[in-house]
This record gives C-alpha cells, structure tokens and sequence, in this order.
C-alpha cells in the first residue's frame, strides 16, 4: 500500500574523514522515499528550485517514486552543508540555505490524499500538522523531529503529535522532549502526548521501539567501515514506514513493527556505507532481505 | 563444574549521584566470584588484610564460596575510592591503596588446580599468567584487562593473552589494544592474538562476542534506574563463566557462549541496582531467569 513521504529535497556538501563531495541529492524526504522504496509504492511532498538536476529527478523516478507532490518552484534548491568529527560522532553545519524551502507550503495532490500511511519527515512541525489534515484517514501516522522545533516550536510540536501513531526520534531528542535522562522514562512520557508507539534510535548502537505494555531493542549493525552517517535516520525511517507500508501491516501489530525496526536498522546501515545516496540508489531487495537474515542470525540465541 | 577466579578483594569508597558509602565490599574477585555463585561452585584466590571484616567473609561463604585461596595477612586490605560524574559515565578514582595487595603472589590450593573453569580478573599479566600455569589443563580460561597494562605491561599481557579462550574488554580497551577504531577490526586483531573468543563490552550498550566465524551482539538492559556502575563488567564476566561453568559447556559452543553473554548482561544489569554487591548479593536464581526471559522477550523477532 502507497506511502505518502513529507520533507527535504536538497542537495548537500559533505566533507568527513574519508572524503569530501558538494552538492550531493540529499534532504529527509529523498532519504525516506528511496529507503521505502524497495518495500511499497511511494509518493513524495516537497519543494526544488529552477537549479534541481534532471539526473536527480530520474533517479527518483527510476525507484518509482511518484513525484507529483514534488514541486518545482523559481530560486534555488535548499542547500546544506556539513562537516562531520574523525570519528563521526558529531558533526558541525557549515552552511544552511533555505533557499525555495523557506516558503514551502505543502499541498497533496488528490490522489495522494487517500494514501493509508503517511511519514512526516523533519520540517517545522506546522507544515507536518497542515499534511496530516490533508490525508484522508490515514490508517498509520509515523514521523520525525529535532531539537530546534524541540527548543523553537514545542507547543506546535505538541499539537501536531497528539495526531501520530508512531514518533521516531533519536536518544538526545528523547531526552530534550521530556526532560527525562533515563530511557524508558522518557519512552513513557513521549507516549503520553499522543503516539502509541515511539522508537528512540541510538545511532551506531541500535534502536528500542516503546509501547505502553512492552519493548523492542534492536542493536545496530556493525559496519566494516562507516563513510558518511549523513540521512542514516532518515532511511531508517524509510526502512520501518516502507516495510510496513509493503506489508499492509495493522499499526497495532507488534511483531510487524518489531521486523519494521530490523529493516530501519538494514537500511540506515547501508546508508552509511557511501557518500549520500549513492549506496541507497543501488541496492537490491536481496541484500537488503540477506541483512536482515544476518540481523537475525547475529541476534539470536 | 566449579570455577576458580583469581583478582581483588578490597574495600571500596564509591559516590554517586545518588549516594556515598565508604568501606563497601568490592574488589573484582569479589563481583566475579559472587555472580558466578548462582551458577556454580566458585573458588577464590585472593589476598586480604587483618582489617577484613568477618561479616564480609560470611558473606562470601553464605554464597557457598571455597575461600581456602583468600589468604589473609598482615596490613590493610586493598581499598579503592572512586566518584562518578553526573550521567555516571565517567568516574574519577580519588584514592588507590594497594596495601597487602601490592605483595599479591597468587598460590593455588593443590585442590584448585584441578577445577576446569578459570577466570583471570583483573590484576597484572604476568600474576594472571601464573595462576593460569599452576592450574592442571583447564577445560576454559577466560581473562580481563584494563588500560593500565595495556599501557605499562603490553608485553605480559601479550605472553599471557596467548593462553587464553576468552578475552573480556570493553570497547576503549580493545581499540586501546590494537589500535583498530572499527569494532570488527579490533575484534580480528585480538583473535590473533590467542583467545579463540572475544567479547567486547559496550556499558550500556550491551557486548558484542566475536569469533573467526561469526559473532554475536547483545544489547544492554534498559535499567529504570542506575545507582551504581561499579563491578558491572566484573558482573558480567562472573554471570559468563559461571554460566559455562554450571553447565559444564564445551569453550567450543557457540551457543552455549551466546547464552553466557546474556547471563553476563543479566548480572551486569542486576548489580547497578544498588551499592557495591548489595543487589548482587540477595539475588535468587529465579530473578535472575526472569530477567534472561526479558532478554528473550525484547530481543525476539
């Protein structure tokens, strides 16, 4: 079943300790949909300037993403640019241009508006509150945040939340929204103000998916070698939402979401393996079915 | 089968964001030696002064723990003070007295040196090195280190690691070891090295075991509460090598080793629960499995 994905679509400088590459096809929604990609149908809201590349474009494409919703406006494409730490742990922004995203006000196309899961990728939570009203009783409502809209726009943010099923955040956002040190009380928290399930990702360590009656711990995959973490939890997201988009899961069903996390976990460690999307863009449906027989054969006792 | 485990018995000064204590039992032969009873039988080596309390030696004995190696002579027993930071992942030692420690030559009971399980704590090479050599042929010899010696006594360490089945580190320390960041590489350079096993422990993260053919990731407990990390690793290494020893696993089995490395976290997990071996020390079997059935239950997918 489609999934609708709300977000970025940018290009990005890059520079970590393995290299360095501008201009870059990333943004949130790009990440999101390529990920989901190999798993449903996806159809993408956004905003790209007159400079959008036409490669880019078929590149959307060629995964068969519907683009209707990715409109194409006068002025430039939002630009950001990053420097990550020798042992990519942290990373500083460089440059940050809005550009034809600072008036972006995302309107569904009608056909998109029926679509049964819905992904609001990290953008001001107003403009995720305004695409959830258009959608016609989606059956599942995942989607992401940061600590500027945490420190900047928390009561929208606490609006637009009472509306999701599923909030995916990493630990130090947990930790922000809540002001709860410890996991799972921030975990209990977070499912006070709305989603029934939120999954609190710890980077290179993995993942732990919360609901009122129990968890789910997922440890991350050991990567050989890491080139640039850039949109690794942008395509978990599109991992978790696409599988369980593909799959027509109930949003109440635990062991789907369980496997949804495995497979967020499979495709934010492919992302790593290359510079932006480039390891994402080229990836077939058996490796990403053999990672996850590696993640359950690596788990299990 | 019984398990001899050499290291430190001592007093410790331990403050936390939660409290201070001073003069608590502690010492890693201690942690070792007291989660490895609700396994198997233990026997200690060891070395105390005169100041050493009787209700502390009851103790170990009330856990059914052969106590003919904890020699007790002239002087003060080794004491350690210790203070965490805030988020309790940093601690700053304040006071180290080796005390009767510092003359510490490890001799077995000629009835130790036949037990088929050994456990190396902590304490120099070259003195882990020569209780492994007094011990007849054992069936498992598993080992800890810690930055000092890889630092000051590399070249023991090296000798005596060529000895081992299991080495037991945590992540700073491996990479410490072998100067490889990538958790893999690290883990391959130290099969190089001797142990045909390595289990790397990540704190809160969990540990990860690594053979030449395979490897195994356990994520940590999500504990509501941490009061005190000291003698966790300790914990752990005692959960493990009392778990193979109880059921007397051939160091070959992978699986049996997958499910040491659980026992290991669950014990590791208990003893943060409270000061020093507090928890550690009124645990039953039965808490014990429930929590190795949490572990199943969160990891399941």
């Amino acid at each position: 079943m489609s999934l609708v994905v709300v977000g970025s679509v940018a290009y990005d400088g890059i520079e970590t300790p393995y290299g360095k590459a501008d201009r870059l096809l990333g943004g949130s929604a790009t990440y999101i949909a390529l990920a989901a990609s190999y798993f449903t149908a996806v159809k993408i809201v956004a905003v790209v300037g007159e400079d959008f590349d036409g490669d880019d474009w078929r590149l959307l494409q060629d995964h068969g993403i519907d683009l209707q919703g990715l409109e194409r406006v006068p002025g430039r494409t939002f630009y950001w640019a990053g420097s990550y730490s020798p042992d990519l742990n942290d990373r500083t922004t460089l440059t940050t241009e809005l550009n034809v995203f600072a008036g972006f006000d995302p309107r569904l196309p009608e056909e998109y508006r029926s679509a049964p899961y819905l992904f609001l990728g990290n953008i001001q939570p107003s403009l995720q509150d305004r695409v959830r009203r258009q959608m016609n009783h989606p059956r599942l409502v995942g989607g992401d945040t940061m600590n500027l809209w945490i420190r900047e726009a928390m009561r929208d943010l606490a609006e637009t939340l009472q509306g999701w099923d599923v909030l995916l955040v990493n630990d130090s956002e947990a930790r922000m929204l809540t002001g709860e040190s410890n996991l799972r009380a921030a975990a209990q928290k977070i499912l006070n103000m709305g989603p029934h399930t939120v999954i609190i990702k710890r980077g290179e360590y993995g993942a732990v998916l919360f609901q009122r009656d129990g968890y789910f711990i997922s440890p991350g995959f050991l990567l050989e070698s890491v080139y640039d973490p850039t949109g690794a939890g942008d395509s978990f997201a599109g991992g978790f939402m696409g599988y369980l988009a593909g799959c027509g899961a109930h949003p109440a069903t635990h062991a789907a979401l369980r496997r949804a996390v495995i497979y967020g976990s499979v495709m934010g460690s492919f992302c790593c393996e290359e510079f932006g999307v480039r390891r994402l863009a080229r990836l077939t449906r058996a490796e990403i079915d053999a990672r996850y027989r590696e993640f359950q054969a690596f788990t299990h006792f």
